[in-house]
């Protein structure tokens, strides 16, 4: 026989923290608290399993589950020497929800159930408090009706405003206890007249009706939109709390109170905490009085008069201090905590891990391990990877005061101010000028990233958390805002206008990559700070992880950063990248409007020494680290300009004309460039691109290696490879100019040539490809358009549908869909081991930084994982976690 | 020890037909004709083994083979009384390349090798006839020079004109046996001048240097070439075949000729050929003198007086006859002999399976099943099932004189002629004005489907074989040029221009959809003939085959043709097309522009009545035949207006604003429309669109079996999906609308709802899917696209030079790539089954009509092949030889 409900109270308790699921979070920390003898007001959960039966029977509940209630508060009676409806000593109870995971948007609690017009006098007579009483009675009959009876709010208040105006009272506190006795009997007629029906004077029909009110809170609309939001399932299930009363406003030796174990904004370790004398729960987080320091520390620091709790009630802070270091040693973990002392004595109502600030849990998470509380894997298991975001870049001042002025996608994360500027030349202007600017752009493209590199930070209307400008801006670690929609640019007038609001170029505005909000003006930002704490978590997390985890750096300022970030090699340089350089992009014209290989030739010959020179300073930053180049990718007309205006300038640049230069354009232009003439087809069609490209890295690598004095073994990466014998033909070309360049510099070259495994046709015909790829780099993202066809830039129109409905779990270009791409990914491993055993496996893309992908990487057994630099630190602690084979969980 | 070399003659030989692979076409043939008795000169075949030896060895030979080629020669030499160099009676034998398949571009014939300024004497002497001897002797210098030393023709040339016009000579026929020794000896010392060495005397250097020259020209450029076109790989090699000198100008008693034991244009069942008395066999093909008619009946039917064969040398002819007959009944097919008559004595020279118009192929297999020499089953595989399309068509007559202005891609097949207009708005003018037009266009559009319709054929300046044009004029049975790129359209001037000529709208051109040809004027066609030995082939496939066959049709004219085609039911039916119809894209942009859901269920409440008409019509003709509807696919901006002056339109016709078209067509507009808002994801983003066809479908279902009096059963096919849950969304729209039809119309409605498999991630799922979907249809159109990453209408740009280079053996938007894409269908086919016995699986899209495609389907065991109606014949045929396991091969 199923057992629906579980008793706690007394020292003792039918359950524990480790019935969660069953329990809900707030029941089995009840159970928990019982069992550790700590003082818990009795009570008892009705288990999720009740929610589920609920549903799935039309509404109704199990056959035991009311002889199994009635037992439950019997027995709670007996703990308390009370009965409900008891004329004497009636029984009242607070009845909560409580799920598996915190839920706002589900019930709120229901206080002193029980009540009627009995047991309100002999709680009157037992407090000595009429005032009180009847208050407590008007407030139980308020907040019933408006959840279980679903009155309206306003109407109670209402009548109250109504009495407070007919006896000229301006405050609650003037009314007296004949008041609040009317107050309640005109609310119970008000019941009658809105409802139809009395108000119920039976405490077990009460009770009914909150239970009931609490399973229904399940499905109500804004739970359900908050379980869509966070991928809660909806068989989970709530459970329902029902405990004694205890009560912190029965005068000035009640108290009530919230507590932290250490501080949850810094992770200092000292109790922290705030509390109201005579006074309930609610209160405390209403705001109306200005709750008191728990600590004597806490009350000098912040110079106030008002007495502390270890001050004000030193016994019951004394042991409420006793009872928190019990909880966070048992937990292990820093507490949230809810107490309430009722005249002297102290009940505990809640504890559950506390919520922190990322710096907070680096703080915590170090000093436990360094306390011994923890053990080092735990530490590194505690911090969320992706909070570490937070800290790698400038966050805004959370007191500064902020001027909203729209929001769009957090696209790239971190805030920063500037002027506006419209144009990417602006940019490099401004910033030459000294000025610090945000490129605010409809979209972006290639020819915008000197801009973007100038600017403090990009704002684009159109585009979504994966378009151009949030891939670029994320790489350079800058923060970005796209797909603001309400944003019109008028280039015309060099204005901008979001609703009403317009704003010309050069007035400053602030951007948080972090939110998606848009600001107006300058506003203060907190600077990161990687020592400390977060330097010591990382090394631990370094201790614990199994993949590699290298960056797609493009620069060498890229690769700066990312050996900063503590990059275990270049997991994707993305030569094009190198091409829209101004000194470079004339050369790349060139070539592509030339007639003839002969023509290519001669413009790639004066490419040649620029890329040389990058890959010769890539391979200096990376000394010692493997570095993977790959050969040129996207189609030929994104180096093409596009307005009339700069066609002019080029076609004058290249001495060619400007009809030329838009039927060459025109030639190149495709409808679904994604699927067109790029990757290795480029390099098929024109060897010579490659060539060049491979003649610069082999050469770079001799100069490299002279100059460092270190081996240089470059990994040459061939796109977009859908075939072997697409990659042989590539291969042979790269091995023929290896020998060449070996040759003239009488050099022994080392090297690999492998390929990104990017399309569905290459997974599944990988086993064949290995036999000539010395490596895999799975490029996930376009791996992620061709398996679920869909365009990574056009995905705005529908993806937002598809994660609100639950048909994605995530957004497939930030998470990898490990049922789709996630089984070609599985699959083109085993193939490609299967032919060659020991090949090097890698996923470049943005998934390299996604700490779910990471954590599927570690279960496919790739060898690395490549991300922006900014996402290393993420990626590393991803890397530990899943390599200790479990996800972290802070909150409680 | 490998044998390399295999001898025939005398009545018997070391190899036979079956020994195709070892020996080659003609190394076989001739062998078996050895071994049947038949006159065959005596000679010996270098195995093609020898060649893989040369080219695997740096071009050196096997160390046997030396003396297996001089016991071979023995042998000849023993058969014929002579020998190399003989003084009196000296062996000539003639070397001639032979590969596995016939193989033009590779080494010509060398004739006379044996001769030497010796061996002419002696030849003269026999033949009592120096003038031939000489002749001869000249003729051999000039071939092995040009062929094995590599000399200019020209060369050769130009010295017998200089000998002609120094004596005032015009004809060869008029120079003397003198005049020819002197040409010979001018020859040798040529050779000697030109190539620093003196021309080989001795007859084996002579056949070494011959036997070089046949190995060496496969590797040759165009061989090279010719093996890439018709995707022959390089391993298989070439043979030799030596073989003893017999003379058909040898006097009047000497003849040579080519025969077909039927003839090869009608299949008629006579002997056909021709002959020339005197004349050596390219004499006959060449062309200087005409060839006489080989049978007295042919003679008459020509009104010629030359005499016949028949007539000439009765005795021979008879042998010949009995000969022709013999090779037929032994082969079991049409033969293709050549024969030379030395001296009154006949010889074979060759004998091969026929090359034969479809028309005769079709003929020569209903005949010889009706004969009895094959069976029916042979008749079915004797058939290539690409050549039907020849007759499906109006074709080009070929006796017509062609005015070429260029040649495109023969997108779809027949031809076609008529005016050139350049809008679609013109084609429907003219259409109703009772003028045949040709629509020419840089490329189409959904737009034009009117003008397509309206027009004759289609001429477009861009796009690929599975362009948009390609498609729906495939689909329309339409003859049809794309990527024509020589094209250059002027639309201002109402011209277009090719080249240098410039034609203006109204002028006349025809082209040929078969062979891509661009024609200037008006050019005389062939009806195609669907009746008497085609029917009863086809009959004979469908016994044969075990596939259904179903048509891609959208409207009421497609299902006719379908019908009249053979369709067992239709496979898709893209319900879109309906929508550009003038009477309903109003309603759709009405729908597309409205600024919410009501707006849409407004628009798409007038779309219902017209929807529901197509299918009532669509399921009365198909009555009692599957009919699967695809919900609406492509992408919405399709619908919308392109240019300014269409917007105009279009804004004044909904009462709307060019400014808001124009922001609807923006906010539509994307970067990889082929992956994006498209398929279902609009049934999920707008209901009610999938709601109303739904509606439409059952509707329709409902009318339509009434009006037939037999049950209707809809498929309803939703596209795109990519997850389960997609389309368990989309279902339970479907669903929800069949009861309400149901219920409103008092009907029992059955009906499927399946999902097209087209991108690789449904096919990886097809397992969750098969759980809900009751059908599968692979979209191997968008499937390989997706799987293999190649947009097919940017294809252009790279996939000539991959199937060149042997990247991929073929378009795979033509023939399925197996290994990819093909792989996909497998595994979904696998899953699917799994979760689903007996769910019914089909392909649509291109390859559904494609030979090779269709043999994959069959062997992946799928229930139906889905294709364009024209197709049809060609998919059945094609099941027949895939379920009878066997490729047709009809040529020699």
């Amino acid at each position: 026989m199923t057992k629906w409900v579980y008793g706690f109270g007394d020292g003792k308790a039918e359950g524990d923290a480790n019935m969660r699921d069953l329990l809900g979070g707030k029941g089995a920390n009840l159970a928990e608290m019982s069992n550790l003898g700590l003082p818990v007001p009795p009570g008892f959960t009705i288990t999720t399993e009740v929610c589920t039966y609920f549903y799935a029977h039309g509404r109704q509940y199990p056959q035991d589950l009311e002889a199994e209630i009635d037992a439950a508060l019997a027995h709670v009676g007996k703990l308390t020497g009370r009965a409900f409806g008891d004329a004497d000593r009636p029984l009242l109870v607070s009845v909560r929800s409580g799920a598996r995971a915190s839920m706002p948007g589900m019930m709120d609690t229901i206080l002193n159930l029980g009540l009627n017009d009995k047991a309100v006098e002999a709680l009157a007579r037992e407090a000595g408090d009429a005032r009180f009483a009847y208050d407590s009675y008007r407030r139980f009959i308020q907040m019933y009706s408006a959840v279980v009876l679903g009155l309206e709010h306003h109407l109670f208040e209402d009548a109250l405003e109504e009495l407070k105006s007919s006896r000229g009272h301006v405050q609650d506190t003037d009314l007296t206890a004949q008041d609040w006795k009317g107050l309640a009997k005109s609310y119970l007629s008000l019941v009658e007249r809105e409802s139809g029906k009395a108000f119920p004077q039976d405490p077990r029909r009460q009770l009914w009706g909150a239970i009931g009110a609490v399973f229904g809170s399940w499905m109500n609309a804004r739970a359900i939109k908050y379980r869509e939001l966070h991928a809660i399932p909806e068989s989970w299930g709530t459970a329902v709390n029902v405990q004694a009363m205890v009560f912190g406003n029965m005068g000035e030796t009640s108290a009530t109170g919230v507590a932290f174990t250490r501080n949850p904004s810094t992770g200092e370790a000292r109790l922290y905490g705030e509390f109201l004398i005579n006074a309930q729960g609610e209160d405390v987080v209403a705001g109306i009085r200005t709750p008191q320091n728990l600590t004597e520390a806490a009350r000098e620091e912040a110079r106030t008069d008002k007495p502390s709790l270890e001050r004000a009630m030193p016994s019951a802070f004394a042991e409420f201090k006793r009872i928190s270091e019990v909880l966070e040693q048992h937990y292990r973990d820093m507490q949230d905590m809810e107490f309430t002392i009722e005249r002297g004595k102290l009940w505990m109502l809640q504890t559950r891990n506390g919520k922190r600030t990322t710096r907070a849990a680096l703080k915590v998470a170090v000093d436990m391990t360094n306390e011994g509380l923890i053990s080092r894997k735990e530490a590194v298991q505690r911090i969320d990877p992706m909070s570490l975001d937070q800290l790698l870049h400038p966050t805004i001042d959370p007191n500064a005061e902020r001027k909203l002025l729209g929001t769009g996608l957090p696209a790239s994360p971190g805030a920063a101010s500037g002027e506006i500027v419209l144009t990417s030349e602006e940019a490099e202007n401004a910033k030459a000028g000294g000025r610090k600017v945000i490129l605010v752009r409809v979209e972006t493209s290639p020819e915008d990233i000197h801009g973007m590199h100038a600017a403090e930070g990009i704002l684009t209307a159109r585009g979504g958390m994966t378009s151009h400008a949030a891939v670029v801006a994320r790489g350079m670690g800058k923060p970005c805002v796209s797909g603001f929609g309400a944003l019109r640019i008028d280039p015309a007038k060099s204005t901008l206008s979001v609703g009403k609001s317009v704003l010309k170029a050069g007035d400053v505005i602030t951007i948080d990559g972090s939110t998606g909000q848009v600001l107006q003006g300058k506003i203060a930002m907190l600077e990161p700070e990687l020592s400390g704490d977060f330097a010591e978590l990382m090394s631990w997390a370094d201790e614990a992880r199994r993949l590699k985890v290298r960056a797609n750096a493009d620069t060498p300022l890229d690769a700066q950063t990312a050996r900063r970030f503590g990059a275990e090699g270049i997991g994707l340089c993305r030569t094009e990248h190198m091409f829209f350089d101004e000194g470079r992009i004339v050369a790349v014209r060139e070539m592509i409007l030339a007639d003839d290989e002969k023509g290519r030739r001669g413009a790639l010959a004066k490419l040649l020494p620029m890329q040389r020179g990058d890959f010769v300073e890539l391979f200096t930053i990376m000394s010692g680290l493997p570095v993977t180049i790959r050969l040129l990718d996207p189609p030929l007309h994104e180096f093409l300009p596009h307005t009339d205006e700069e066609m002019k300038e080029v076609a004058a640049a290249l001495g060619s004309s400007v009809e030329k230069l838009r039927r060459r354009a025109q030639e190149l232009s495709e409808f679904n460039p994604m699927l067109g003439f790029r990757g290795c087809r480029l390099a098929i069609a024109y060897p010579e691109i490659a060539e060049m490209q491979a003649r610069a890295i082999f050469e770079a690598a001799v100069e490299a290696a002279a100059k460092t004095d270190a081996p240089v073994r470059p990994e040459i990466m061939v796109p977009l490879v859908m075939t072997r014998m697409e990659f042989d033909l590539v291969k042979a070309r790269i091995d023929a100019m290896a020998n060449a360049v070996a040759a003239e510099r009488k050099a022994k070259l080392s090297y690999d040539v492998g390929t990104m495994i990017e399309l569905p046709r290459a997974a599944l015909l990988s086993g064949e490809i290995a036999q000539s790829a010395e490596f895999f780099s799975f490029g996930t993202n376009d791996l992620t358009q061709t398996t679920l066809g869909i365009s990574r830039d056009d995905a705005g129109s529908f993806l937002g549908t598809y994660t609100a409905k639950g048909i994605l779990p995530a957004d497939p270009f930030v998470t990898l869909d490990q049922d789709g791409v996630g089984e070609l990914v599985r699959l083109a491993a085993a193939r490609g081991r299967e032919a060659r055993p020991g090949i090097k496996l890698g996923i470049c893309g943005e998934h390299g930084g996604d700490p779910a992908s990471v954590a599927f990487c570690e279960r496919t057994g790739l060898d690395y994982v490549s991300c922006s630099p900014y996402r290393l630190p993420i990626a590393r602690l991803a890397a530990a976690q899943a390599a200790l084979g479990a996800i972290a969980t802070t909150e409680g």
